[in-house]
C-alpha cells in the first residue's frame, strides 16, 4: 500500500458550525466566522457539513447543539462567551451535556493575567464559568478562554479571538483525507456547458463537480470546480471537463 | 387606540434562511446573502430566527426545509437554481412539498426573453423546472426565475440576482411591528458594565439588550444595543443604560 492509498482509506471527519447571536440574525453584525472556519477545516481535511445560526435563547442553543453534536464528528460554536447577561453559551452547553457549571480556577487564573484583582468583578468572572469536565482553549488575544467538552468546541464570536482559538484547536483535531480541488474557467456561460457537464458528473462518481457562474470583464463566465479525495480520479475528471469545454468553444465560436 | 398602539399589536412575523451550497461549506465562496437578507427583513419588521447552510444533497435540503417551514412564517432559500446538474433546489423543494415538478411555460417564456430558441438547450430549460402550484419570482438580472410555494421563497445564490428577487418578494410579505433599535457607545470595556447592564436588562423585560465589544482608536470599547417594539420602553431602557454608563465612567475615572 502506497502513502496515497493509506491516506485515501482514512475515515471521513465531519463538522458543523453553530453561530450563536442575535446580532447576526438582526443583520447588525455581518458574520465573518463561517467562511473562515469553512476554509480552515477544508484545508486540514475536515468536511464542514452544516451551519446553523441561532438567537441568544437557551432552548434554541441546546436543541441545535444536541442535533449537531449527535450527527457530526465535531461542532464549533462561535459567540456568547463574554461578560454580559446576553452571553449564555456556556450555560447552554452545560445544560445540553447535562453537567454542572461553575467558576473554573484555571479560567480565573487566565483572566488574572489580564485583569488585576479589583477589576475581576462579577461580570468578568462570568467568563470563567466553564462546564464540568471541559478543557479550556487558550485565548492569546484577550485571555478569556473558550473550552471544549465532548466533541464540541466553544469559541468567541469576535473574529480575531475566534481565529486565535482555532489556531489552538486545529492541531488537536483528527483529520480525514484532504479533499483536492481544481478550478477550470470555462470562458462560456453556465447554460452552454450544463448538459455535457452533467454527463461528465454522472460518469465520474468519485468526484464532485460544481458549477459557479460569474461576470468577468468579457461577460458571463463559469468556474467549474472539480473535487475529490482521489488525485487520479480528480485528474481524469479535470481532463474530461477541459476537453468538453474546448469542444463547446469550438462548436459555439468555430 | 393610537397608530402606535395599533402597530404594537401586530402579530410577530418570523423567518428562516436556508442557504444551499457546497461552495459555502467548503469555504470557496463566502456567503454574502445571510447578512443582506437579515438586514432587509429587520428593516421591514420580520424577525429572522434561524439560518441553516446545507450541502447540495436532496435529503439534507428536504429535511431542513421541512423543519424550517413548519416553524417560521417564511423561509427564504438561496442557491441551487441554475442550469447544471448540481442545481437541485427546485426538485428538492417539490419533493419536500410532495408535488410534481415540470417545465413551466411561464418560466420558459421568461427565459425566452434572454435566450433565442437555439440557445434554450436542455441545461437552460432546467431553470424552467418549477414545482406544481408555485408562483414565479421575476429575475430582472438574468431572467431565470425564482419561485414561491406555500411559505417558501426560492431565490438565486448569486447576490445581485438574489437581491433583485428580494425586491420583488419584499412588498408581498406580511410584516410585523418593526423592532426599533438604539446603540449606545459606552466608552468602557464590556466587563466594566456587565453586571449593571444585566440588572437593567432584568428590570426592562420588554426590551432586548445586547452588548458588543470592539476595539476603537482609543482602546477596548463596547456598543450596547437596545431593541424593542415599543418606543416608550425603548426610550426608558436607553435612559437607564446611559445613566449607568455615566455613573461607571465617573466611578472608574473620576
Amino acid at each position: 500500500m502506497t502513502a496515497t492509498d493509506a491516506s485515501l482509506t482514512r475515515p471521513t471527519v465531519t463538522a458543523a458550525i453553530l453561530v450563536i447571536g442575535d446580532e447576526i440574525l438582526s443583520g447588525r453584525t455581518k458574520d465573518k466566522n463561517i467562511g473562515y472556519i469553512a476554509e480552515y477545516l477544508t484545508n486540514i481535511g475536515i468536511e464542514l457539513r452544516e451551519v446553523r445560526v441561532v438567537p441568544d435563547l437557551v432552548d434554541e442553543i441546546i436543541s441545535s447543539l444536541n442535533a449537531l453534536r449527535a450527527r457530526y464528528t465535531y461542532v464549533f460554536t462561535t459567540g456568547g462567551i463574554g461578560p454580559t447577561h446576553d452571553d449564555i453559551t456556556a450555560d447552554s452547553v452545560a445544560a445540553a451535556f447535562g453537567v454542572a457549571i461553575d467558576h473554573d480556577p484555571r479560567a480565573i487564573e487566565m483572566l488574572s493575567e489580564r485583569f488585576p484583582a479589583d477589576q475581576l468583578n462579577e461580570a468578568r468572572l462570568r467568563m470563567a464559568r466553564i462546564p464540568a469536565g471541559a478543557e479550556l482553549i487558550a485565548n492569546s488575544v484577550s485571555k478569556a478562554p473558550g473550552f471544549h467538552i465532548g466533541n464540541v468546541f466553544v469559541m468567541a464570536g469576535v473574529p480575531a479571538i475566534m481565529q486565535a482559538m482555532l489556531d489552538v484547536v486545529g492541531p488537536t483535531l483528527k483529520t480525514g483525507t484532504r479533499i483536492l480541488s481544481e478550478t477550470v474557467r470555462a470562458g462560456l456561460r453556465e447554460g452552454d456547458i450544463g448538459t455535457a457537464l452533467g454527463e461528465i458528473a454522472k460518469s465520474h462518481p468519485l468526484v464532485a463537480i460544481g458549477s459557479y457562474p460569474f461576470w468577468s470583464e468579457t461577460g458571463p463566465d463559469t468556474n467549474v470546480v472539480v473535487r475529490s479525495r482521489n488525485p487520479e480520479k480528480l485528474a481524469e475528471a479535470v481532463l474530461a471537463v477541459k476537453a468538453m469545454i474546448e469542444a463547446e468553444q469550438t462548436r459555439l465560436r468555430g
